[in-house]
Order: C-alpha cells, then structure tokens, then sequence
C-alpha cells in the first residue's frame, strides 16, 4: 500500500548534505552547487518496449536500466550527478515486491555516481510497469557538452564498443558519467551525443543539430563481442558491423572533437582514469549528410538507423 | 513519428533566458537563480486512474493536469515554478495528435505561471496513456514551506472550498502558486501541504511528520458548491461535508500557522492579491491524531479518508 512503503522508502534513503528537505514531502529542497548549471533530463521505460519482466530481468535491472539511461544523457552533457527522482506505476498485484526491487537496482547505481535519492511519486494500476526518472546533473556555466555545435574537421570519436546490447548490456547500461567528467578536465570537445538509439541514428541527429555532416570509416567503428554473436545466430541477417552502427543501446559516447585533441584522447585512453578504449570513426564535414567509407576507398550514402519510436495521428 | 513530433516541438518551445540549453539535447542545462534554493517535484499520471479520455475530458484537459498538480507541489512549498519537463508514453494510434493537444494545455498552464518548458522524454506504446510532469521551483534558502514543522497551538487554514472535484475541478485543476508566494511574502507559515487525496487525509499527513495532532471544526470546513452538488445525485449516500473531507484532487493548500498570523491572513483574504478566501478550520494539537469537533461541542475521532494507491506483494 502507498503509505506504508512511502514510509518505508523515505527511512530507507540515505541523508544528503545536497538536500535541505528531503524525500516525504511535497518536493524535495535541493542546495544547488555555487557557480554552477543544473543540468536536468528525464527518461520514461516501459514494459514492453524498454524491458520485459522475465527471469533474466528482474525488477533490479529495470531500476538500473532507468536510472542509467537519465545517467548517460548527464555524461553526454559532460554533468556530474547530482539527484534522482524516480516516477513509478506499479501493477496493483506484486506492486510493492517490484517496487523494493527496483529500488535496490537503483540505489547501488546512485551510489556509484554519488547521486542523491531525493523524491518521486509512487502511483499503481492495472497495467503493465511504467517507471519515469528524471537525473539532475551540474556543469559549469558554458561547460556542457552540446550536440549542436561540431564543426566540419573535427573528428569523430566513439567510446567502448558498439552492437549487440541485446544480449545483456541494454539493462547492465554502465552510464559513462566518469568517463566523460575525466575528458571534459583534459580535452577540449565540440559535440556529444550518447548511443542510444543506434550510433549512425545518433551520429545523424548531432551532424543535423550541427548543421554539418559526417564521413564514418566503418573499418574503424569498434565492433562489440555482442555483435559478433549476435550476427552468427540462426536466421539474424545481420552482420556485426550493421549491429554496431545500428542497434543502439549501447550507451557509449560520441564526442566531435578538433583532431589534435582527439588523437592526444586516444592516446590517453586504456589507462587511468580513462581504463575504456576510446577510437576515432570519422570526421565532420560542411556538407550535410553521412557517407560511409571503407579502408579500400569505397564511398556511400549512409542511411541512418535504429530505434524510433512510431505513434500516428 | 517520434523523430519529426520532437522536431515540431523543439521548434515551437518558446526561448527562456533561464536555459543556457533548450529542450532538443540529450538534457536542459538551467541557469539556477542565484540565493535560491532549488524545489524539485514529480508526478505520474495514467488513463483509467488519474484521468479517462472522454469529450469530456480531451488530451488538452490532461495536459493541464499533469502540470497543475506539478505546479501545486511547488505552490505547498512557497517555490516559485522554473521550469517544467515532460515524459510521456503514447498510444501508437492517433499518439501525435494526443501530444500535440496535450501541449496546449500544457504551454498555456505553463504561460500562466511563468514556467519555462525545458525538455521531456517521448515515447509509445500498445498501452494506454502515461504522462509525468517535473516541475522545478526555487525558494530563498530556509524559507521553503514543510509538511513537518505544524506547532501545537498554530492555527490550520485552507484556502477556497472543498470537496466534489470529480465534478470537473479535478481537470482544471488551479495549483495555488501565486496565492502561495503572496501568503509566502507577507505572513509566517510554520508548515503546509497541498489537499490531493483529500482534507482529513493529507491533514493527518502533516499531523504525523510533525508529531502533532489537530482539532479540527468541522462546521468550519469550506464546502464546495461541488460537494454539495455531489451529495445531491441519488445514490451518492454521502453529506457535503464528508464529500470535503475526503474527496481530494481540489489542490487547495492547508497551512498550519501562528494564531495572530492565521487571523490575519484571513482579514487580508478576499482582496488583492489574495482574492480566494482563507478559512480556520481547526488547530494544531500537541497529542497525535485527528479530533472533529462540532458547533455544539460534540467531539469525536476523526479517520483520514482519501485517495490512496494500492498495490500488494
């Protein structure tokens, strides 16, 4: 019932310098960090669509899925985690048992990225889980990374590896929050954008917000295990490189970097604090559109693709 | 489709000197008003629960809602509203044209009460219609209205009339935020909360988190034209008054204050900039629970009735 586990969760939560009221009442009271942005996104799965309730995902990972994806739109913002506030409607039978585990998926994850739990609203039905979470991140003022502002020669670079998310890694989402915090100190960077919904859909949108295009060396995108066993399973017709520039989820970053600094962050990469391989796909051109190249020269149109949702009128 | 409806939408968000970056990237990044904390407040609403889509009861008319309750969070804070975001998940059939109405009540709610719409999250589905609203607000460090800190011997007051919102009041909903910040600027307010699930109920809310008690009169209680109305229709089997107590969704605030204060501020009501009528409806008590009291003296435990989410494990 509501009251009791809004009792319950309000105990629960840890107390945060950052929060002059905290969870339980109306709102939360939050003590915004001196001289810097508030930094907010917010992020809506479903059952059905973003997770389905089975044995391999339990109600933790649907917790961490959530917070995680609001995570990496604050790293694509080059933020630092502030608070979390975390919308739910339950089903009415087994609301509250999902409802705990959730929490716990969520919590581990806040606390990893030192982000305060700080409210939400609790509400059930009966349909399907519907869980909303909105992550407010700081930066300083001018300092966060935007999509809309590559320039034709920057080049292109792509955290981890990408395809195949499909087969765990689109609810184990590791929010590249850190990753991007060390970059923003050390580099200069133009443009970022996460993987979400697919690298040439994601890639596509930066390029238009930009007013620029990209050419995409698809001999250099880093292809994820994942995509490799995917592509080899019965009746896929997929290959790897296609799940790599295609199936989204991946949640790595794609920064627009001027070429210099991208090729000194590839050398720093691999090491502390930057342990994840960081690789150079591309470049950024005047002229608009993608075009895909290989390493024997070839070059074509690039259609984007991936995850949209479709609703009618 | 989810790609050209957000484009639309980018482009019809009006500019806000409060956002340093607009809705269309991966987050909003705000520039938070200096000396001032920030309010944060979230709200999930689902069709067949909150709201069913009807003639009467048109997206426009959800839109509003989503919003206004938002807004009424803010409004039991004394937090000025900032800005607000939207995620939803729409019916894949006829979804655009929902969004699309749902905006106009939106903007227009939002226009109302100088709030910026920053950003959201769309999405769609085979379901039915899901919206959460968070609303940011800011308030002067100290000075944000809790629901924990009612005094024994304070005066509780509410503002305007209650009960009989299904009537249509609990659509066009009116959050209370200008009334807030006038009451906020010109009388000592120990603790408040907004009456959503009903008088008796979020009335014993604020009793609990104080470790108070309240008397309250029950000939006192401002009954809506509404209520009365309801208690009219056959079967309805309840007084006007019960409707008040336990109807909710009439966002009116309750506030707990020092008496000379109360007093005054019910002198001030009536006029600008404080037209609603202001009412003293009870005290607050040093031992717990809910005592109703009647003209004649009478004095019996009062039960907290109203609007609570069920959900079992």
């Amino acid at each position: 019932m509501e009251t009791d586990f809004v009792a319950w969760l309000v105990d629960r939560l840890p107390k945060d310098p950052r929060l002059e009221v905290a969870a339980g009442d109306d709102a939360a009271v939050l003590r915004p960090p001196s001289m810097r942005r508030t930094v907010v996104t917010v992020d809506m799965l479903t059952e059905g669509v973003d997770f389905r309730l089975a044995p391999d995902c339990r109600p933790r990972d649907v917790g961490h899925k959530a917070l995680a994806v609001s995570l990496s739109d604050l790293a694509a913002m080059a933020a630092r985690p502030e608070a979390a506030f975390v919308a739910v409607c339950l089903p009415r039978l087994g609301g509250a048992a999902i409802a705990r585990e959730m929490l716990a998926g969520i919590e581990q994850l806040a606390a990893a990225h030192g982000c305060a739990l700080a409210g939400g609203d609790t509400n059930s039905w009966e349909g399907p889980l519907v869980v909303s979470v909105t992550a407010l991140g700081s930066v300083p003022p001018g300092q966060a990374w935007r999509r809309d502002t590559a320039q034709p020669g920057d080049l292109l670079v792509v955290t981890g590896r990408l395809g195949g998310s499909l087969l765990g890694r689109h609810l184990a989402v590791k929010p590249r929050c850190h990753e991007a915090l060390a970059i923003a100190a050390g580099f200069p960077v133009h443009a970022a954008i996460d993987v979400s919904d697919g690298l040439s859909l994601d890639l596509s949108r930066m390029m238009q917000a930009s007013g620029t295009g990209a050419i995409l060396r698809l001999d250099d995108v880093p292809i994820h295990d994942d995509a490799v066993r995917m592509s080899a399973l019965p009746e896929d017709g997929l290959s790897p490189l296609e799940h790599a520039l295609g199936d989204g989820e991946d949640f790595e970053l794609v920064l627009a970097m001027p070429a210099d600094a991208a090729r000194d962050l590839v050398r720093a990469s691999g090491r502390p604090p930057l342990e994840l391989p960081v690789t150079i796909i591309g470049e950024v051109t005047a002229t608009p559109g993608l075009t895909a190249v290989t390493a024997d020269g070839n070059r074509q149109t690039l259609a984007p693709r991936g995850y949209v949702h479709d609703f009618d009128s």
